[in-house]
């Protein structure tokens, strides 16, 4: 462990380096990093983020977004351009061998299950994806924040005696600049199509040459970092978990697999090649499936994957049955040539012909299945990605759970950086993220055992996979590769029952600020029986009370950083609703409320600069007026912008657009509502009813930073980290 | 007119100064010249585009975009961009007196009516969209055509001689690079809240700011260009249409209006203002339907157009009933402040309050409507835009119609250029727009006056205006202003019966290339109903059949130039009907068929290059098999890239996004189908059977040049315009 306040490695001082401050350090740039990276920019902390490799190589090829990934990109702002440039991965074919061994197309089912989120399984590019994150970054950080490369970090020290102290930076963290021959990595070669790695990012821009020009002019040069935080996304040998002296548990499995991505054709048409004239009709299908996700189980050469790509490219994951591990339990990797993975490809799929022109990058993987034993180290450095787990590829989940990780730390380092919340909501990182990962292992290698296992003759076949356990293995397993099935246990950001260990990873957290039993738990939930806490809030449409435009829902729960309040306020029309409505919008709105003690937000929506409060309201729109039918608190006032038109919605039928359906979908009644809190991350952290606003008040007084009421001056946090009140911007008309 | 070879305005020879060959010379920047600009990017010319103005300041600015324009700019690839930012305007809210003269509430219409559009009347600032077109252009033209600011024509001749030939420049334009003193349009001045001119273009790249340095740079020196074509979009004092001596029809009404963009609050609010407590509770309503689009009509103090825009902005539209012109006919623009364009709101507005903190730009004009004589000369000068059309700009048409005159002429330019379409195709620019500016005028006028009429205070009330007609004409007039409602005559572009001349602006155009009887029409047009021939194609969901992707269709007519056939190929599970759609395809897969003739096209997709053939069939998606039930013209293979997998859709229900109903909504019968010609702009040239082949084939003949079949060399035409033959790309492997 390099915490006792003496580094591992390189730890000589010298005291000619420059030296320099910020909030966070994040090391490596990959799709964890360039999130955490992402989060940053948008809560204004002062970041820097390293990545040894230089721009123009990446060793490996991600590309599978899944629903909820390309949920967060939306949040971030550019969901859409994934979305717009992706290949969108509509429906699965399973083909199984038939009595005869010949494969046959079995099965067709959605890539997505059907009504679990808005958007679905697609794939595109790693670069495209990279580079839509640096925009994003550029953009909101105002170009302050850059990816610098060809930069290594040497040793990190943790000063144990400063963690406590939110105002220090307690973490030391040595960099060297690298020369552009050291920042290239080494090629694989050997191949005549390819030499295995992918050689470019797309659409370089020019600053990004003129930054790593800027690096190579420091190339041998040092600098020393001063973090309040650093986040290690450095990827599966990751010298920051090995630095902190963690380990991933697990092991390497004995299936090998090759990856190519290609532009597939085969040369048979029927009526021209007289080899296929005794075919039966069917033969020719698998040539038209090629665009969809298939999983071939052949009957003795092993299974394929086929995952369809942007621009006809076509990801094919082929099993290599004929290479196994040696003694050391490691296949040689030098052996295996973009022949052979091609070779093993052409048995699974015969008697269809499959052949390309095209190879854009292959590769080849031996299934390893990994867990970190620690994701974060006195929540000062944290773990990411690859760093704390490694798995099979082919069920796209690398990129995404790397996100996800990431995702889920942003916005807590962010807030607690500023003051906005307390420090030990950062324990929940490794509580949740943890318990992901090994949910994932479990995942992966049921999967992988099912989908490398040779495909039973029948019943009999005790030894074989049945394809119609596997069918079921399949579906429900895409339930979890879309990403939507995490379920994040209770600690002060879920309040819910329950163990926060047993429902965790097994780490220590702050338990929920409320108690309550199951039962209770269980007749809240069933307010909102499509809003289960612990889990991300689905969208649906709505309309805005004020100009009628429908909305996803999650459209109105950007990345901001920002808890939300969602005020299911019911039919206002009833006098006994709208007075239910009002009763709890005066305690939202007294001087005792969270809502006017929060500190540390950036004063842009005045009271709601913090929590966010939304309304979704069931009664119909033109029965129903903005500023008759709602309280201010719901809809505030701020001089020279006038009122707040974006905060209520109603859950009726669009002009253009059908009807959302919203309290249906949301299981929650269109008479008497409910409260929903949700995280930054868009989970949902608690249900209840209108009446249990002490419940909000203690969620919040659980896990921000509030003024103290008594007195109104500014608690001695927010007057350690300067920002504007919240509340402050709140100006009043009367 | 400077059409026989003297120039009319600096004549004056300068043998030193330095000369060039452009394809197109587009003069002004303004929304029409960008969309000029936008096509010849995407058809491959060499473009010039200049502006005298530079770019840091606007002179007006117009921002809603109807559905149409939507649509068009999704076909350039940014429709997104837009829909992202803008405000949504969903619904109109109509404002009347009451029998107490106190306006009320009394409808409320959807602003785009229902079913016509997937996208709906939206409001941006006219800045983001030039920046939107302008990377837009770079990314199409790699860079190579920019707007040059700061740049004047000084003379432009045309010589006759060569306005036949088809690889002369014969326009003629004299340049000059003013200084920045010159380039800056003179100030309004005289105004405390904000001086009238919109100051700054948003999100200024560097490069144009070097760009601009750069026409500095060459201040006062001059330059010779000569172009095939030149498109004058020089606005309503048109340089270029007065060096024409082309005029503009038409005259200034004594309607006098003002503009304020402002962000509007008020300070009433019913339990704070004791001046409020007498007030009905629906009296405050107004103040809601603030972010709808309104026209409120005062008893006696003139009327207002709301119009929400992004970031809280309201755009007022602003009658100014004590304004009059002078005995000039004029009105003294200089006594027009915002003080008093906004008590002229408060009037109307009365008794609600209406007050603002933030002014962001304020004008006012006088309604005036004026149409061109001429739209071109020779065909080799155009002129778009405001230098052929000016009316009032409440009902957002002016941005509109002029980036709709571009994206008319672009396509037709760009194909007559490149050699792949008969030079009398540029014919129905004048006859198709001058039409269009006409039946502008013709509905401004109307709604104008009935906008602007004192509402009749009961049905006696002859001089008043009926509040009943003007809610029919306004909701009639949506169908105009949405952009929906263009039709245009018979042509070479457009089969359909009737007297060009007359359903045309009267001008001389290539008659179609079939004649039919309005009967015989009526029957082949009811094979589509929903697809009315001359109307832009509409848009509903289909599935991809390869990959059951969803899609709107207008997403596959993008604008790259093509022509396109769409095959609606019925029930290909019935053999009689497939035997039908294989009947259609060998006429088109035959060698003196149209699809094997077309030249200059560039290769990219084949023997789809310059017309692409798309098919939509009826047959469920499971039962249809791309390769088996499709011949392969509708899907080619091409060596590399293998099948084409975008090219065939089917009317199916999708997993995630409903069920689209193609044929119903088109109107096609789901068992017989048919065939339908659309234009590279999305308008419907042609509606027929499955037989008449012949009819398709006749229409490229009679539009496009086509090789001799006889002796398949390439024709002279062909070897004039140097280019890619689209069909030698289709490498068969047989």
């Amino acid at each position: 462990m390099a915490t006792n306040g003496t580094s591992v490695r390189g730890g000589q001082t010298d005291n000619n380096q420059p030296a320099s401050n910020v909030d966070v350090l994040i090391i490596g740039a990959g799709p964890a990093g360039i999130m955490a990276a992402a989060w940053m920019a948008r809560m204004g902390l002062k970041t820097r983020i390293i990545d040894k490799r230089n721009t123009k190589v990446f060793c490996g090829q991600a590309d599978g977004l899944n629903a909820r990934s390309l949920e967060m990109l939306d949040s971030l702002g550019f969901g859409d351009r994934a979305w717009k440039e992706a290949n969108h991965m509509i429906e699965i074919c399973l083909w199984n061998p038939d009595e005869n061994g010949i494969i046959r197309r079995s099965d067709r089912v959605p890539d997505t299950p059907v009504g679990l989120s808005r958007l679905q399984q697609s794939t595109l590019h790693q670069g495209r994806i990279e580079r839509f994150f640096l925009d994003n970054i550029k953009k909101y950080s105002n170009d302050t924040i850059k990816v610098e490369r060809g930069v290594l970090p040497e040793s990190l020290e943790i000063d144990q005696g400063k963690v406590e102290d939110q105002n220090a930076y307690p973490v030391t963290v040595k960099l060297r600049f690298l020369t552009e021959e050291e920042a290239a990595p080494k090629q694989l070669g050997g191949s005549k199509v390819s030499d295995g790695l992918f050689r470019s990012n797309l659409f370089q821009e020019a600053d990004e040459d003129a930054l790593i020009k800027q690096t190579y002019d420091r190339a041998g040069a040092g600098e020393t970092v001063h973090a309040k935080y650093v986040i290690g996304c450095d990827g599966a040998r990751s010298w920051t978990r090995t630095t902190l002296g963690f380990e991933l548990e697990g092991e390497a499995t004995d299936m090998i697999w090759g990856v190519m991505d290609i532009i597939p054709f085969t040369d048979f048409r029927e009526y021209t090649n007289p080899e296929l004239k005794g075919w039966k009709t069917d033969m020719r299908l698998c040539q038209a499936d090629i665009r969809c996700r298939c999983a071939i189980h052949s009957a003795t050469h092993g299974s394929l994957m086929i995952i369809p790509r942007e621009n006809n490219i076509v990801r094919l994951y082929i099993q290599l049955v004929e290479v196994k591990p040696d003694a050391s339990g490691r296949a040689d990797r030098s052996k295996i040539t973009p022949e052979l993975i091609f070779n093993a490809a052409k048995k699974i799929i015969d008697p269809y012909k499959i052949d390309y022109e095209v190879c854009d990058w292959w590769t080849a993987y031996q299934i390893g299945q990994r867990v970190g034993t620690n994701f974060d180290a006195h929540q000062r450095v944290f773990l990411a990605g690859d760093a704390v787990h490694t798995h099979s590829p082919k069920a796209g989940q690398g990129m995404n759970i790397s996100m996800q990780d990431c995702y889920n730390l942003g916005w807590k380092l962010g807030l607690v950086c500023r003051g906005i919340a307390q420090p030990s909501i950062l324990k929940t990182y490794q509580s949740e993220r943890r318990r992901v990962a090994r949910d994932l292992i479990e995942f992966d290698n049921r999967f992988a055992r099912l989908f490398s296992g040779r495909p039973a003759k029948d019943i009999m076949d005790a030894e074989g996979v049945s394809m119609d356990e596997f069918k079921e293995a399949f579906v429900q397993g895409n339930m979890f590769a879309c990403g939507l099935s995490v379920d994040y246990g209770p600690s002060n950001l879920v309040l819910k029952p329950g163990d926060a260990g047993e429902h965790g990873d097994g780490s220590d957290v702050v338990p929920p600020a409320v108690s309550m039993s199951e039962a209770d738990f269980d007749r809240k939930q069933a307010l909102a029986a499509g809003i289960p806490v612990g889990m991300r809030f689905n969208s649906f449409q709505v309309l805005n009370q004020s100009d009628a435009r429908p909305w996803q829902f999650q459209k109105r729960l950007p990345a901001d950083g920002r808890f939300r309040v969602v005020l299911f306020a019911g039919d206002v029309h009833h006098a006994q609703q709208k007075a239910r409505v009002e009763a709890f919008c005066a305690k939202l709105n007294a001087p005792s409320s969270f809502l006017h003690r929060t500190v540390g937000g950036d004063g842009r929506d005045g009271l709601h600069s913090v929590v966010e409060i939304l309304t979704i309201h069931s009664a119909k729109r033109w029965d129903t007026e903005l500023l008759r039918d709602f309280p201010e608190v719901l809809h505030p006032f701020r001089k020279a912008t006038g009122w707040s038109y974006d905060k209520v919605y109603v859950d009726d039928v669009s002009y253009h657009e059908g009807f959302g359906e919203a309290y249906k979908n949301y299981g929650v009644n269109k008479e008497r509502g409910c409260v929903v809190i949700v995280r930054p991350d868009q989970y949902v952290a608690w249900v209840g009813d209108l009446e249990d606003f002490d419940k909000v008040q203690a969620y919040f007084e659980g896990c921000l930073m509030l003024k103290d009421y008594a007195n109104e001056v500014e608690s001695s946090v927010a007057a350690i980290v300067p920002g504007t009140v919240a509340a402050s911007d709140n100006i009043s008309v009367e």
